[in-house]
């Protein structure tokens, strides 16, 4: 029995990170696992494992431990991967490619249907199974096949326009790789990875320890 | 003046993002800029902007702006890019070789010198004119060059012994591409990048809303 409340976003990774144990467990023809087995891999806490389920109800029996399939399923029924989420890529640059390519996503049911590059050299392609498509075609094809979520690996000064853009078309969220915020309507959800930062916030710490 | 404060991650982060404005506008032959300049592509507000410098002391002058080229160096001095920063990349995988070739690392002054694999069709090879390593030279290599930084980009199963063994060899600060907590020493500083994991609480929050 899932609550409907809101969990906090820290909360939603690591159940995230659950997910990946238990698929990892499945894999191994685990059926039953404890908290430890779990979460040890991950380097998480049982304590917080538990305290992470405890807000969605209770899952596991005390001394047999967690069905791993059952709770598999209820982690994705949560974080609603329990269905494929249709993605478009743009841009098909050097990160955009091995992103096409990263097998992380498809774990997630996160399915990336189209990539989107400008470059004539890329058009029409097929790379990792997934076409290229036009950017000009962008509009059409996000529309017809109602796509919501789109992963943005395009340089600094063309992110601006094309989030907007694909806004127009229908999409509610982003995955941004551009190093700039992005303004969008406030029912737009963004989430931004920026690795350079990332790595100079580590640099950062660095000097001053 | 710099004040020997500790600043919020947040802040650290927007200061990353004025430097990259800051780049641009140099590029670009300006030579004066007012907060609106600097901040207008990154999207964030003046305000905000002025804030995050007076943590460090005054820099521009009012009614003149600011100097683009003093504030670039002053901003990579708090940063501490205004030096080389020797990194190594382990696991040249389909992200891994993207990283190679990400320019926005180089804008930051990190440097990757080498990498490192398992993979004997790897191994010699020169890719982004980085030379990759077998891994078991790792430890030679990073102790030689003193290297502080690693970027992470294998897979779960490698990262957590990997990561131990880094350490072992002088690593402080690693950028963890792999989707698992590292257990380090306290005084090892890791930041986690989980494109897959940003990408599902996405869906969470398109699913709630």
């Amino acid at each position: 029995m899932l609550k409907k409340i809101g969990i906090p976003q820290e909360t939603a990774r690591r159940l995230s990170l659950y997910l990946r144990s238990l698929r990892r467990l499945g894999q191994q023809g685990v059926d039953l696992a404890s908290s430890e087995e779990i979460t040890g891999f991950l380097n998480i806490s049982p304590a917080q494992f538990r305290k992470d389920l405890s807000y969605f109800g209770g899952f596991g029996k005390r001394g047999v431990g967690y069905e791993v399939k059952v709770l598999r399923k209820e982690i994705e029924k949560i974080l609603g991967t329990d269905v494929i989420w249709k993605i478009v890529l743009v841009g098909v640059g050097k990160l955009g490619s091995a992103l096409l390519g990263y097998r992380g996503f498809v774990e997630f049911n996160l399915q990336i249907v189209v990539a989107f590059d400008n470059d004539p050299g890329k058009i029409g392609k097929i790379w990792e199974g997934i076409k290229i498509e036009d950017i000009s075609k962008a509009k059409k094809i996000i529309k017809k096949n109602k796509i919501k979520i789109a992963i943005l690996s395009v340089p600094a000064q063309a992110a601006k326009e094309l989030s907007k853009e694909l806004v127009s078309y229908g999409v509610k969220a982003i995955l941004n790789f551009a190093p700039i915020n992005l303004v969008l309507p406030k029912n737009i959800f963004v989430s931004n990875v920026d690795m350079a930062s990332e790595l100079e916030s580590l640099v950062y710490k660095l000097k001053r320890s």
